[in-house]
C-alpha cells in the first residue's frame, strides 16, 4: 500500500488537472465537477469498514454496508432529493423531472465490497450520481425525465458466492426460494442476513422494477483492467459484459497422521484439489479459449494442521467469458477434470453449481449517445469489453443500460491497492454528466 | 464415525476378550488391567473438549489441556501419589519405591491433541501408568525404583509448529528464546499462552531434569499406522523414531479481480502453492526416498474470496524419515522446489524452517527388555518403526526410553476415527506392567 498514490484523501495538496477551473467562458454554461468534494466523498464511504490504510471489507448485507447506504441517503436528501429504501436493501432517490409522465433516467453503482477490497469498486458510480445532481443544481438544469440516483444492494458475491443480488431481485431474476438456498460461509442465510438488518425478505417480489419504470440506466465503473491505462484513454465503453459460471467444490479425502501414513495409502484431499487448481488454470490457459478466465480465489483446507493429512478441501471456481457457449464448456470441463482426478486419487468430489449468468450485450444505441458525448467533448475513450460483472449487465434484461469506465491503475482491483485518480473520476463524471442531458433529450426527441 | 466401533463408552456390553476373568490361578499371581476402568478413564479424558461424539480438539497450552492434566493428577492423588506440576505444565505423579537412592522409572505420554483429533493419541500411555499404579497396589507390589507417572504437555505441533515442547523443556532441547519465537497462527507467543495458563515461563530452566533423577521411561502408544492391525501383531517395539523436519511457505503474488484480470498477467499465490502441494507429493512417492513421507496439512489462503485471483497462501510441510540424510535432502529439495516455481511464476517465496528433529534408534537392551516380556507373556509382537514423533523420542536423548505401540484401527490418527479397542489396549497396559517390574529387576541386578 506504501507504495499506491493517495490522492483521495481531502488534502491540501490533492489539487490535479480536474481541479483547476475551467476557462471562464465555459464555467459560465457548464459547471465542473469539484475534484475536492468527489475525493471527499469516497474518503469517507472507505472509512466505513476500511482498515484506516485503504483496504475496505464492506460485505454485502452487513452493517457496514447499511452504514454506507444511509451515508449516501444523507448526501441525497441533504440535495433535497426524495430517497427511499426497498425490502432487498437498495437506495433510491429521485430528483423530478419536468415531465411527470415521463419514466425517470438512472445512474446507478453499488456500495458493498469483497474481503479485504479497495475504494473505488462500485463507490465511484454512486458518489458519481450524488456528483450529477449537484452539477444539474449549479447549471439550474431541470431535465424533462426525473433523474433516479440508485445505489443497490450485495453487488459483490464474495459473501453469498452470488452476486448483484440487489439488482438482480429489482429485474426478477432471483427467486422467493434463493433466500433460503443462498448461504455465507457462516450458513446464514439470505433471508436471515437481511433480517438482521431490520430489512423485509417478505418484501423481495415488491422490490421488482414495473414495466416502464425507468427509461435505461448508466453506471459509471472503474475498469479493473488494465486497457484504459496503457492505450491512454480516459474513458471506457463498454459493448459486452462477460457471463460468469461458478462452482463449490468439494473433495473428501481422509484425515491420516502425517507421520504414521505411508504415501500410498494416502487419500490427501488438498494434494488432489491442488490438480483442481492447476487444471482450472491450464484450461483458462489453453489457446482456443481466447477470452475465458477461470480463477480459485476461496479454498478452505480441514481440518487443516501440520501433522494431518487434509482430510476434506471445499473451493470455489470463478468461470468468465464474453461467450456463453466457451463459458460454459470450460466450467463442464472443470467437472471432468475433477472427476478424473477424485478416480485416480480415490477421493470424492461433489460439485455444486452456485451461480450462472450469461454474457450481455449492452444495446448499441445507448453505448451511440456516450460515444457522441466523448466525441465532443473530445475525452479519449474506447469500446472494451467487461470481464468483471456489474449491475448494469443484470438489468440490460429489463431495461436500456450503458456502462461508462474510468482507469484502474495496474487494473488492480478487489485489494486495498486498487486505484482511480481523482481527476480521472472526475472526467468520468463529466461525461456522465453530459450523457444523462444527451440522452434526455434523445428520449424526448424518439417520443415525439 | 457411524461406522467406527464404540465401545470405549464404559457400557454393560463394553466386555470383550481382556474383560473376562483370567484363570484362577494365573488370577491369584497377576492382577489383571480392567477393561472398563481403562474405558471409563479415557472417555472422561475424551469429553474434555470433545465434539460429544469422537472428535477431540485438546489443544497444547489451552484451558482444556489443563483440565485434562487436573484430572489424570486427582486420579493420582486418589491412588496416593504425591503430585505436581513443573513450570512447563509436565505433570508428574511418584510411588515411592523400597530404595530412596535409586532413580525413578517412568511411565510417560500426553494429554493434548491435534484439532479434530481422537481420543487414544497420547491419553492411552497416561491412562496406562494409571493403570499400572492400580496393578501395582493390587498386586502389594513395591518395586525398588521409585515409579513416576508423567503426562508431558504440548506434544503435538499443531497450535505452535513446534511438537514436544515439554518433553524438550525437561530435555533441555528447548531454549528460552522459544518462549519469544514460537507463536500459534493467532500470534500467540508460547510465554503469554504460558502465563495465561498461571505457569510461569521464567521456570522453563528449573523443569529441566537433573543428570540420574530418573533411570528410564517406558511410553505405550497407539501406532498411528496400519502394521500392527494387518499383521495380527497387539504389541509393536520401536526400533527408530522418524525425525522430522517443518517448514513455511509463504508464496506472495497479487490480489486481482477475477473478472478483469487475463490469465497471462496473473500471479496467482494459490496456483503456485498448488504446484508446491504437488511437488511435495511427488518427491516423497521417489522411489529412492522409500522411507520418506511428506505433507502439507495446513494451508491458508488470503483474502480467500472468491472473486479475488490470491493475493497470499502460507502452508507447511512436514517432512518425516527414519534416515536423517534423506529427511533434510527432501527439505532442501522441496525449497529448490518452491524457488523454481515461483521465478517462473512472477512470485515471491519466503521459506522458514520451524522445526527439525533428527531421527532417533531407541537403545536395544531396554527394548530387548520388552521383547522377553512379550515372548514370556505369549503376546504378537512385532519390531517396527515410528512415522510419528514421540516424547520418548525426544527423552531418549538424556536417559534410556523405550515404546511399546499398540494396534490402530486401520492406522487412523489425528482424526476422530481413530480407534483402539480396550481389550488391545489391556494387552498393552498387561505388557507395560511387567516390563516396569521386569525393568526394575534388571536396573538393580546390573548395579550389583
Amino acid at each position: 500500500m506504501a507504495e499506491a498514490p493517495t490522492d483521495l484523501a481531502p488534502a491540501a495538496g490533492l489539487a490535479d488537472g480536474a481541479s483547476a477551473p475551467a476557462a471562464p467562458s465555459a464555467a459560465a454554461e457548464e459547471p465542473q465537477p469539484d475534484p475536492a468534494r468527489l475525493a471527499n466523498m469516497l474518503q469517507r464511504l472507505s472509512e466505513i469498514a476500511g482498515d484506516g490504510q485503504a483496504a475496505v471489507s464492506r460485505l454485502a448485507y452487513t452493517p457496514a454496508e447499511r452504514e454506507a447506504h444511509d451515508t449516501v441517503a444523507r448526501w441525497l436528501r441533504d440535495a433535497g432529493l426524495a430517497v427511499r429504501t426497498d425490502g432487498m436493501g437498495n437506495t433510491y432517490a429521485t430528483r423530478p423531472g419536468r415531465r411527470a409522465d415521463l419514466p425517470a433516467i438512472a445512474i446507478g453503482s453499488h456500495l458493498d465490497s469483497v474481503p479485504q477490497g479497495g475504494r473505488f469498486d462500485g463507490t465511484v458510480g454512486v458518489v458519481a450520481g450524488v456528483e450529477v445532481v449537484r452539477l444539474l443544481d449549479a447549471a439550474g438544469i431541470q431535465t424533462d425525465h426525473p433523474l433516479t440516483v440508485i445505489a443497490f444492494s450485495a453487488e459483490e458475491g464474495a459473501r453469498f458466492g452470488e452476486a448483484c443480488i440487489g439488482s438482480k431481485a429489482v429485474a426478477g431474476v432471483l427467486q422467493p426460494g434463493d433466500l433460503q438456498r443462498l448461504r455465507d460461509g457462516q450458513g446464514v442465510t439470505l433471508a436471515a442476513a437481511l433480517q438482521a438488518l431490520d430489512l423485509d425478505p417478505r418484501q423481495m417480489p415488491t422490490a421488482r422494477w414495473g414495466q416502464g419504470d425507468l427509461a435505461a440506466l448508466l453506471e459509471l465503473h472503474i475498469e479493473q483492467g488494465r486497457l484504459l491505462e496503457s492505450d491512454g484513454k480516459a474513458i471506457g465503453l463498454v459493448e459486452a459484459v462477460a457471463g460468469n459460471t461458478r462452482l463449490r467444490i468439494t473433495v473428501r479425502g481422509r484425515a491420516d497422521h502425517s507421520g504414521g501414513t505411508p504415501m500410498h495409502v494416502r487419500k490427501d484431499a488438498l494434494a488432489a484439489a491442488a490438480e483442481i487448481v492447476l487444471g482450472v488454470e491450464r484450461l483458462a490457459n489453453e489457446p482456443q479459449r481466447r477470452t475465458t478466465v477461470a480463477t480459485v480465489g476461496r479454498l478452505d483446507v480441514a481440518p487443516n494442521s501440520i501433522t494431518t493429512v487434509p482430510a476434506q478441501v471445499a473451493f470455489y471456481v470463478d468461470v468468465r467469458d464474453i461467450d456463453g457457449d466457451r463459458q460454459r464448456a470450460a466450467a463442464q470441463d472443470v467437472l471432468t477434470l475433477a472427476q478424473q482426478v477424485a478416480a485416480r486419487r480415490g477421493v470424492l468430489v461433489e460439485a455444486e453449481l452456485v451461480g450462472d449468468s450469461s454474457p450481455v450485450v449492452l444495446p448499441l444505441w445507448l453505448r451511440q449517445i456516450t460515444r457522441e458525448v466523448c466525441e465532443r467533448l473530445e475525452v479519449p475513450y474506447r469500446v472494451l469489453n467487461s470481464g468483471a460483472g456489474h449491475d448494469a449487465a443484470i438489468l440490460a434484461r429489463v431495461l436500456p443500460t450503458a456502462m461508462l469506465f474510468v482507469p484502474s491503475h495496474e487494473g488492480l482491483s478487489h485489494c486495498p491497492e486498487e486505484w482511480t485518480s481523482i481527476s480521472d473520476i472526475a472526467v468520468g463524471v463529466r461525461v456522465l454528466y453530459h450523457a444523462i442531458l444527451a440522452l434526455d433529450r434523445a428520449l424526448v426527441a424518439q417520443a415525439a
